[in-house]
């Protein structure tokens, strides 16, 4: 428990009103989308750079530990007090966005702004921030930043770290720094904007982030590929994107996947299908979108396609991404336990990786229904047990590490977008040898000698 | 002066044909185009990765400096030897293109691999690898990542940056890491390669680096628009980006440049222009490439464009880049030396950069020619004295000054894409506060304790 005149001096910084530390708030700042739970001792909202500045000097004088949060929508429990202490939360306060430059192409946002949020205004001006996390309705740009968030639009336009141009961070001295600007080309000093995506609030706290924006394209359009197995769908995948044609999305569900929606939906999906494929093109013009949809149509076509379903318009385009959109919940069909994890590896050893996923799920006999981004080699990979059942929530977890190590012996990570946090640290030194484990404390030392930024993250304690 | 059992030590591990430590070869290996020198005590040519690993190792272990070099084409002095010490050349065995792996879109080199012969290798097969620093026929893949090299095309298809997807470093303790994957998303322990990039060599030595390839786009078409002052051209730059349309390039010449290419190679230029604007756009579609050329020109006519011309074929598209590309020469017209920077700033804020730059001229009485990759922010600046006055020069010195204050002060950064080196040292802390450089320097402590790596780099010494 933190002493009470350490509340006493953070009150003094933000005022009463920006300081919890009765029981009923600190349990609502226990959880996160992991639903582990650890109770901080206080939850400080900063009104302010210059108090989260402040605050960090204090805690780092007082070796005090803090744990920056955003929406609290991570699942792998980067934003959980672990280790008690502040939880640093961002939503009340820094949750503006600060500005839209449209000449420069540029948003400067607070960390507590959701994306959605920012998606929608930087659209009202015609332009477009692409990463877009299925928690993109109430994630924060922090914390998308801070995990290194993907989405479905990233075969085509990347990830988070693809639009942070700039930062400015409190360092855990209290220190203020920038790093970046709001130019597209920017070589002078470590890049240290570089580092701090996706390091999951340890090395310092953002408080302020510059994005690229791009110009928005005039027009999507949708299709869907059924597919009579995995196998073909996947090869299909890498075909296309290795074709010439980028497309936005390309998307996948497995047969146990198209199986649950349609049991939980009943939208008319092809229960017998091995996989679909789900993908949008966009563009300026009609003719480059057609000309695009052609194009996926025949490699699709070659790799065992057996109905290419173009949407005629946004009705269609939204009952095709419906299954996708909906996969998530309806797995709940296959057990109240849902180990979920979003391994990826290069597009072309798809193949193998779901072939090896089947393997791992007959050996354990539970099921383990795929879908996700393959479009960029990310798979949401869910190994579905009975929760109430001890026995059965261990063989998840035997599977999970057997889940890894396939993905890892084909050249693949053991997070494409959700981050280590807590969830995945047992595994990383399956990831990482001991000298790129001690590199990554040695960072950690170097932005955070006293330990007290996040601890216990990613593993490196 | 290096002690002779240390070079035996090393010609036991590379063998005799592998070390220089004869004067002609120091001096060969002294320079490089910032004319500045200074000799090595030895040239060593690692065979592989294991080589470098047991050199770095002994280095680290006896306190000799190192300095990582590939092509030694930098601008500003990152491979120069200025504390002695080895030079660690990539050129001679370490420069083998290892894989270009079609499927996953995906080129693995060694770093002394030149740049121009991997986009001929992977444009052979359909690819593109799009970074082409002006330097492209002989700088090295290690040397543009280590600097974060940019080039014509970063306006549309971003820099050196946005292409590294893993490297493979061998630590100053001799470790060697892989950071990265062949994946698009890889958000497991921190962005190592992400610091590595534009580290200019002084926290690692990259022994393998694996490049995003993008499909290559079928088509190109060139323009050039014809503007009579400088600030109508920079209007019509940041005006056509945020217009939705994105060119490949976006390049300018002020009638100081014109003026120089035209004496100098008498190709018909309209030398009363204010500024030309050179651009191409890129796509799958002569539709769509036409529907781009329009906008362009739209754009550019509703800035005060008096002569939009579209290259009609290759050749006339190659004489429209005659002059941008043979701007740089072209200037030695305006005296024997040349102070050439790199300053970027957003691309909104181009017509005041430009002003001042001019102010600075007639302040100092000296000529600035200036041109560049505008589409980014981009502007070479070029501050030309007589080199054998030395008053000149020294009056050179005081205008770049201005140059990058002008340029800080607008948001803009010291270096678009050369890098800081020593060349830029001196005016790090016009850039970065106290707070910066020190974390800059606790960045470096962790990688390299005995600051054995390309010491005195970057302002860090």
């Amino acid at each position: 428990m933190i002493e009470s005149k350490h509340i006493e001096h953070f009150t003094g910084i933000v005022g009463e009103e920006n300081i919890y530390s009765d029981k009923a708030h600190l349990i609502a700042y226990s959880y996160d989308a992991t639903r582990e739970h650890f109770e901080p001792d206080a939850v400080i909202f900063p009104r302010n750079e210059a108090d989260v500045s402040e605050i960090l000097k204090y805690c780092n004088e007082h070796k005090i530990v803090i744990v920056p949060r955003g929406a609290g929508s991570g699942f792998t429990g980067g934003a959980l007090p672990s280790h008690g202490g502040i939880v640093l939360a961002m939503e009340k306060h820094m949750n503006k966005i600060l500005e839209i430059d449209m000449k420069n192409m540029v948003a400067i946002v607070q960390p507590g702004v959701i994306n959605m949020d920012l998606q929608r205004a930087v659209e009202e001006v015609g332009l477009f921030y692409p990463p877009d996390p299925a928690s993109q309705d109430y994630s924060t740009i922090g914390g998308n930043v801070s995990e290194n968030a993907g989405g479905m639009r990233a075969a085509k336009y990347g990830i988070t770290k693809d639009y942070v141009m700039a930062t400015r961070a409190v360092l855990p001295n209290g220190d203020v720094i920038k790093a970046g600007k709001r130019t597209i080309k920017d070589v002078a000093g470590y890049n240290i904007s570089g580092i701090l995506i996706a390091s999951e609030g340890t090395l310092a706290v953002l408080t302020e982030i510059t994005l690229k924006l791009i110009p928005k394209p005039k027009m999507t359009k949708t299709a869907m590929g059924i597919f009579p197995t995995v196998n073909d769908a996947m090869e299909a995948v890498y075909k296309t994107m290795a074709s010439g044609i980028t497309p936005v999305a390309m998307e996948f569900l497995d047969n146990l996947t198209i199986r649950a929606v349609e049991q939980t939906f009943h939208k008319g999906l092809p229960v017998d299908a091995g996989a679909l494929l789900v993908t949008d093109v966009d563009g300026n013009l009609e003719d480059d979108l057609n000309f695009q949809l052609d194009q996926i149509e025949k490699v699709f076509k070659e790799n065992g396609c057996s109905e290419f379903r173009r949407a005629k318009d946004d009705k269609e385009a939204a009952d095709i991404w419906f299954a996708r959109r909906n996969a998530s919940p309806a797995l709940s069909v296959y057990g109240s336990k849902k180990l979920n994890e979003d391994v990826t590896v290069p597009r072309a050893v798809l193949p193998q990786l779901l072939e090896k996923f089947y393997a791992i799920a007959d050996k354990y006999s539970v099921n383990i229904p795929c879908f996700g981004h393959t479009g960029d080699g990310n798979v949401h990979t869910n190994v579905m047990v009975d929760g109430s059942e001890p026995q059965q929530v261990k063989i998840a977890y035997k599977a999970i590490e057997e889940v890894f190590q396939a993905t890892i012996d084909l050249g693949g990570t053991l997070s494409g977008e959700h981050g280590i946090g807590l969830a995945k640290a047992p595994y990383m030194k399956m990831a990482f040898s001991d000298a790129e484990m001690a590199l990554f404390k040695s960072i950690k030392k170097a932005f955070d000698p006293n330990n007290i930024l996040n601890p216990a993250k990613m593993g490196l304690d």
